[in-house]
């Protein structure tokens, strides 16, 4: 049994663990392991957004030029696909990159393919609407959890070694107790978000000004190996609670401190859907996902189908990676998105 | 807002709350408050314990003999009454009664007629069992929890005042974080319990020795003054999952750390029913119950009701208070009692 916090990245607590260092866990969980040398990764989402079928063809045009410019110099090292249908009834098609050393992603921002792209005028009269919202959590600013130990994805993929057995899990505060930084740092918000240029409202190109300590979770489920009993325990008794929770979230968000909350499935190029799915919940910090984790009632079913099933699984792989960030890390930029992704949802416009 | 540790209970920390400071709780709860010479309470369980209706007579013949007792000099300040079904099937009576001085209650203890009638040979003799499970805390060891500020049940009702709307509630670990001792002490338990005297396989007298911070809980319910829809919701929606929670710890008990659990009712002198109730719960540590409180689908269930109803309350009242004690603090003595009884379940006899 190891910490969650690796050895290098241990220091000095001023701020306690929620439990005791004899605390067991009930059945066995890992963690991504980085050399020390990993001092803060990137995680692009770079979106796509559309409404009608008619429009599908050149959303996924765009989706494969997103691909396309990944593969070119100091493209991120991992990547994955998505679709969801969002709060609005919108289609929308996310590539995920990480890249494990900011410097090569800011380059590969700065190419002038990449970044021509992106600024160009044709952008705003492409008939869809596109997104980036980009993060980057220092080394002691995310966390990471697995019930398996191989082929990681997301973070984990570019990360460098899995853990042994674990013991901050299995309680409500171990999310936060796996985060090193929490050793020393409450991780509170500051401030709030606000539009800093263009207008929600009025489409076009949008920029929202993030705050300290928004927290980012990605929490996903790969059901692609699992057959039989496993598959059917998954698909009809975790999934539909999943969903249930998720759409709450989705549409209820804003009461609870959820600014945006995407439930996605993973899709090959050519948009098919895998047997593959990960929510992307932003909050307005670490604080409020555990209340609303820990007290609401599909994630509490979720929770405890978890807790019932985790040691007899098999083919299904569950995990999750959770960070925060300091404002100058986060980019949040639409151009021609409905008023109601990501975060213009919730972010203030000057004047009203 | 205030803090549930009382202003004169708070001392530099060497452990940190599970939430920062401005955590704000999502409804009011309020704690009982005792000016600064109470140093320690005294809680007595006096149980009687019989089998078949013939004996009915004689237990609450008992029963009555040790409320007079209690009306004598240094008698307990406050007491209560109840009737459970335990574990094996016997019926159990048991007076409850709250010094608010360990003093008055050793000068009671040891008065003639009270030491005189325990250690009477008559109540090996008298065709029931007899327990006293007698807990001592230290005011920084035992919190308390209310929905409501007036006529306080429990250890509140030998105490002083109420306080203000608290902030120490409404996430899992606010229990701990309610108590003063919490600010310094994990509260661990060590050792074991331990048969020091008699044999439970052979009845007659029995003393359990306790460990270090064991942890009891009394949880209850009034709903004596609760009508219409508020008493439906209590009849047929919290109670019937509650009692499933508590016999399952009444059954299960072992495997999670609880070592004895009897959800109780309140009774008149003559044994009818009140529409009152409270579980008893000891376990091995704070820890223990914790991670049951928050990961039993049972216990969920009822927080996840009461977290939906509470804020609508209005007649039914539903507290808890919960307590550690120096193994000094406790004293588990039973007559006559079949061996699964209280502490004698999980003690170690020796040589077995």
């Amino acid at each position: 049994m190891e910490s969650a916090i690796d050895k290098h990245q241990k220091c000095p607590r001023t701020l306690s663990r929620r439990v005791a260092d004899d605390y067991q866990p009930p059945f066995p969980m890992y963690v991504a392991r980085a050399s020390e040398d990993l001092n803060q990764v990137v995680m692009g989402y770079f979106g796509i957004q559309y409404s009608g079928s008619e429009k599908k063809a050149a959303a996924l045009a765009a989706l494969r030029h997103i691909v396309a410019d990944f593969g070119t110099a100091d493209g991120p090292a991992h990547f994955d696909l998505t679709h969801h249908t969002d709060n609005e009834g919108y289609d929308n098609l996310i590539a995920l990159g990480y890249w494990r050393d900011p410097s090569a992603y800011q380059r590969w921002l700065a190419s002038p393919a990449v970044a021509g792209w992106w600024a160009s005028d044709e952008r705003l009269a492409d008939g869809i609407g596109y997104f980036r919202e980009v993060v980057a959590p220092r080394a002691e600013q995310f966390e990471t959890l697995y019930a398996f130990t191989d082929d990681f994805p997301g973070v984990g993929a570019i990360m460098d070694d899995v853990s042994g057995e674990i013991e901050e899990h299995g309680y409500w505060g171990s999310m936060r107790d796996r985060f090193p930084i929490s050793q020393t740092d409450w991780m509170r918000p500051n401030g709030d978000l606000q539009v800093v240029h263009g207008d929600p409202a009025r489409g076009g190109r949008v920029v929202v000004r993030a705050h300290d300590n928004i927290a980012l979770i990605r929490s996903g489920q790969d059901w692609r190996a699992a057959e039989g009993d496993e598959r059917r325990l998954y698909l009809d008794e975790i999934e539909p609670t999943l969903r249930a929770g998720m759409d709450f979230l989705r549409d209820n968000g804003k009461d609870v401190g959820c600014y945006s909350n995407r439930y996605v499935q993973s899709i090959d190029l050519d948009g098919n859907l895998l047997d593959e799915s990960y929510n992307i919940g932003h909050w307005r910090s670490l604080d409020r996902l555990e209340r609303w984790a820990e007290s609401h009632p599909t994630h509490l079913r979720i929770f405890v189908t978890f807790f019932r099933v985790v040691a007899g699984l098999s083919k299904l792989r569950l995990y999750h990676e959770v960070s925060v960030f300091d404002a100058q890390h986060q980019v949040y930029e639409y151009v021609n998105c409905h008023p109601q992704t990501g975060m213009m949802r919730d972010a203030a416009v000057d004047g009203r």
